[in-house]
């Protein structure tokens, strides 16, 4: 779909994360997560191949790199630019309401 | 700046649209806009040589194509893709509050 809504058509019930590709074009691809209460496994780390810069736009949520020892809290309108194989992981999100994040790979 | 906040530093008056560079990679940018009251000049059409995925975050406007009769509406949330070469024009944007869009030219 080329056109939409960042904040419409979500589940009601979210037992897993989901993540959807808005566009792809060559080495792009931007994607729209929702996450509610979601955070990455014990001890997993994403490592990748590309690079991605992602904003928080609804929830909240702690995004930690691996070298640092706490977590950043996002909030809404809050960016964050993450290396190709900068390990990082979620900590957490709000269990209380939709988090929405837009992810620019590239 | 890598990192930041998509809804803050905005200044109190603005006089002229504002579009900062958030990043730039290869062919990719994604720019941060803002507008208040700020529209297209008239007959003025926008004939990008990149396409432009956008989103409305914050603010209204109405974001017309030369093929469409009419502008889209567009509120939080809504993105749209715009093409390389697909004329398009701002219409308006809402006078009364800041219109943040973020747009991802690639």
């Amino acid at each position: 779909m080329k056109n939409g809504h960042l904040f419409q058509h979500i589940p009601a019930e979210l037992p897993e994360e989901i993540s959807e590709s808005l566009l792809t074009a060559g080495n792009v691809r931007i994607e729209r997560i929702v996450s509610k209460g979601h955070r990455s496994a014990s001890d997993f780390w994403y490592d990748q191949q590309q690079n991605e810069w992602v904003v928080l736009l609804k929830g909240e949520a702690g995004l930690r790199f691996e070298q640092d020892e706490l977590p950043i809290h996002l909030t809404p309108g809050m960016y964050v630019n993450i290396p190709a194989h900068a390990r990082h992981r979620v900590e957490w999100t709000s269990a209380s309401e939709e988090t929405v994040w837009l992810a620019v790979f590239y």
